[in-house]
């Protein structure tokens, strides 16, 4: 069964090590559909959240291709654990006057905010799993969506689960 | 002079394209400070922003390379315009019953919420620039971080700039 898989690797912060993992997925065709990269709590070292599909064979073959490469540390796969995943969009959308309060009024109940206000747009500024984000975009799409910029998903286990990646 | 420069990358949602711009900058020395990779307002096209630093010459050299990739569309420096940049960052901070209050008390001026509660740790979801993340973490660290993922910065110019990138 294709299912989606959120996968932490830790990284030494070296250059070449984002260009490793992604020609790992380019060559051996595993799909990336978000892939976040950022400083980690230990110093020299970042965390890159990978969120692939395909069945729980495939993402443990990903998972063991990962482990090989050089200046990798340490890959799990998150989604098998109890986890909070979030991602930020930023949704440049048309806008008058006329109709700024009624696009308020989506993007308020989303706890989404305005950042920038522009003659002709709006900037929204919105975060949550990626349904959520899903859901404003198609609820914004009937006004114009003039520019949309996704973060991709970063991701952590909940509560007491310490697992060190 | 070495500044940092953010740039926006339209593409082809095709595999190996990431590989490919890891590649550039691997193989050129070119320093990848944050990478973020999402889905555009463009059917089967994603947006790639990059924070890089170098000095004006080294950021047109790297968007000239980047212009030469297959499945690349456009290039644009984002910095060159007044822009809204934002990540987002989860952090698991340590905490007793004793001090979750004082810890909220540091995250509410950062507009940042908390997101899970675990028997000796908080989960801390903020958004913002990279100097109010960072000035947020640099806060927490005395409680001590137990876990830290950064999405990146994602980015888009601001108001009536029409830069279709």
């Amino acid at each position: 069964m294709t299912e989606r898989h959120t996968i932490s690797i830790l990284v030494n912060d070296q250059p070449g090590v984002l260009a490793r993992v992604a020609n790992l997925f380019g060559q051996r065709g595993f799909n990336i559909e978000s892939i976040t990269v950022g400083q980690s709590e230990e110093e020299g070292l970042s965390r890159m959240i990978i969120v692939t599909s395909g069945n729980e064979q495939t993402v443990q073959q990903v998972m063991k291709q990962l482990h090989k490469l050089i200046d990798v540390i340490k890959v799990q796969q998150l989604s098998a654990f109890p986890m909070v995943a979030r991602e930020l969009v930023l949704i440049k959308v048309e806008a008058t006057p006329q109709n700024r309060t009624e696009i308020s009024g989506i993007v308020e109940p989303f706890r989404a905010s305005i950042v920038d206000v522009g003659p002709q747009s709006l900037m929204i500024q919105a975060t949550g799993d990626s349904e959520k984000v899903d859901a404003l975009i198609q609820l914004l799409k009937p006004y114009g969506i003039k520019q949309l910029c996704r973060t991709g998903v970063t991701a952590m286990t909940r509560g007491a689960i310490t697992a060190k990646v």
